[in-house]
């Protein structure tokens, strides 16, 4: 019988530790609550109405459809059993492994205040994505009814929480759709006097990033219409608005839509591998993981991607998609070594760069030693989004509908759907 | 003050009244439920997951943007007060009219058994779309995970109750998904051993074409491996299945996945009118209109589409897009001719022919004397279609991911997202 390979979670690293074991003599499983690959770096894009779900998804099944090693299986893992090497899957069904990858990735993180999470939306799935537009749009639409000038203010005041990659490019389209997209769409209301607050406790946007390149994305940030208000905390989150605290003092912002792009942790498969297989956690729920992703001792089960934590010339790895990709394709050459019986060294992961955009024909990147801004960066942003996405007719849909929205400035999905998780 | 109109719903009916009221000077509220104008002839393609929401949808206040005499309103309508011409919203807010439009069209009607609902997917909204597409999708991912064989047969058995356009359209698409697009994607089963009914009272598809049309389409369809059951009343619907009654006697069919397209009902709007205005209704809830289409002997309210009733040499006039198109350019024109003191004749229905897609490059087509089948009246249907479409975006979008599904056999909107409203 081949050795059997069990992959939990088709993101990034799910994926790629399928993809590379293309071909050999191996039995691959690979396990997802979703029958689709989502492409999350533009998940922002759908919950601003740029795309649509279907443009950013590929079906796990059609992508490894040739694969012949692999099967594809709808379905969630519900517990682990190290010892007889079984995973459990819903409704009591088990699925043995000879070689086990957890790639379940992360959630959005309230740090302590779950109580926030009604009133600002995250952004880590579709159906999050489609709220956050639901309630974007629909701020706009209730300001056009409001007759009170306090409330209407309120209605079209927007903070995003997070001054990451993901906040930054939130903020960015929020400004975009206030001063271009809605532009003469209403008649009581003019959106572009929309505020749009970009907060986090670091003195600057882009925390991680060169402090240059932090510059240049405020600087354009606040030349599209969005402010950062940086160096604050944010203290209290309701139906009204956010409290902030900082060295000034306490502040209250009367504010209708929250986004939230401040923080993740652990999806809850983490637990589950801590109290089976020993696995030693942080904080935030990540599992520590030894050099070559292995946890508890175990050599047979790999944890990867946003679920793992690992540190590397003393800094831990960042939750971004190419951590979680060549994790993947580690993993992979792991187990068909040790099949081979031959040794691979530690996993070291090579940064190839950092970028964010922050709205039309604005980026920035560090690639190594070279930084790039403004439009140069943009399209370059764009080159490398659309390789990575899956699927060669995803590919050119997307790339349309940038065409479209940078031509017309309109955005083709902003549609209000679905009943708000508020209600 | 300008005369007020007020049109209620962004259908068909509604946005076409509303466009033909452009540049008068009129003051015109468009009020609707949806910030979108929805293009439903193509809504079971999102069903079958050939294409996303926001590309058959138009933001109303885009497609109004440069019409200065219009607003729109995202609201409902939850009273009206003929005398005072007042309509209530929701929040208990009030708008004046000197005109009224009401075209809230239609919803799903399971013939008063409410209790099939359930276990029957309507399709009507963006939401019953994407529920029945999660269906369809999940069940072929049910039985794969399925070790009976009765019970993986169940997965695979698809029930189409009605044959009309809508129901013939949703069984070519279903039994292209099981032969082509899924093709190669399972491990455990074959898809295109799935079957597909397609269930009507009626002895012949498309009841309402002609017979040649009907004979046609039915052999379309069996082509493509869907099988019609006609001359048979569906008299149960649960979990497991479908019963029918023939003058064979009965029928248990077990099915898990039973789509509806046998019926609609007026929206509940209508019993609103009967109740201020004095609407007369019928069974189903349609209003029963004037020559002029308005009721309750009050001139100032039109009611249109799907909601109206009205015969036109003996029989009743269809539920279709070009019905309501007419109705609401007919309603916009004798507003504007009495403001100028002119006559306008009773409305009359010009009906430029009828067309049902069958699947992969088949259609069946009936314009005047002129019937066409087959790829001819497949590439009619398509261009006709696309003309009809709102926005020059959606246009090629929707074009393009034909395209791709014609040359590729690939759908690539078969997302799986929200949870079933049967959970």
């Amino acid at each position: 019988m081949p050795h059997r390979v069990v992959v939990i979670g088709g993101g990034f690293g799910g994926l790629y530790a399928a993809r590379a074991l293309r071909g050999a003599p191996l039995d691959v499983t690979l396990i997802d609550r979703r029958n689709f690959h989502l492409f999350q770096p533009l998940l922002y894009q759908v919950a601003t109405g740029a795309l649509s779900p279907g443009d950013i998804a590929a079906p796990l099944r059609w992508v490894l459809r040739r694969q012949k090693n692999t099967r594809v299986l709808l379905d969630e893992m519900t517990g682990l059993d190290p010892d007889a090497r079984l995973v459990q899957l819903t409704g009591g069904s088990k699925i043995a492994y000879d070689s086990l990858i957890v790639a379940t990735g992360a959630v959005p993180s309230y740090y302590g205040h779950d109580e926030w999470r009604p009133y600002a939306a995250g952004i880590k799935s579709v159906e999050d994505a489609l709220e956050m537009r639901r309630r974007i749009f629909l701020a706009f639409e209730a300001a056009e009814r409001e007759p009170s000038e306090a409330a209407r203010r309120a209605w079209l005041t927007f903070v995003v929480v997070g001054a990451g990659p993901t906040g930054v490019e939130l903020a960015g389209s929020l400004a975009e759709i206030a001063r271009d997209t809605l532009r003469g769409d209403f008649r009581a209301i003019r959106p572009e006097e929309s505020r749009i607050l970009l907060m986090d406790q670091s003195p600057r946007v882009l925390p991680s990033y060169p402090e240059k390149l932090s510059e240049r994305a405020e600087r354009a940030l606040r030349r599209l219409g969005a402010r950062p208000v940086l160096g604050v905390r944010v203290v209290n989150i309701d139906a009204e608005g956010v409290t902030v605290r900082s060295s000034r003092g306490e502040d209250r912002i009367s504010a209708r839509t929250v986004l939230w792009a401040a923080g993740v942790k652990a999806s809850p498969v983490s637990r589950t591998l801590a109290e089976t297989a020993g696995a030693r956690l942080r904080p935030d729920g990540c599992v520590i993981v030894e050099r070559d992703l292995t946890v508890g001792g175990r050599p047979e089960i790999f944890v990867i991607g946003d679920l793992a934590y690992l540190e590397q010339d003393g800094t831990p790895l960042p939750g971004v998609c190419p951590v979680a990709m060549q994790q993947g394709g580690y993993a992979a050459k792991v187990i068909q070594a040790r099949l081979a019986g031959a040794l691979v060294g530690p996993f070291r992961y090579h940064n190839k760069g950092n970028m964010a955009t922050i709205g039309r024909a604005s980026a920035v990147c560090e690639l190594g030693r070279v930084r790039l801004h403004g439009f140069v960066a943009w399209v370059f942003w764009l080159f490398l989004h659309l390789m990575y996405l899956v699927g060669f007719q995803n590919r050119v849909l997307v790339l349309m509908q940038w065409g479209f929205q940078y031509f017309t400035f309109n955005r083709g999905a902003r549609l209000i759907t679905e009943r708000s998780r508020r209600e």
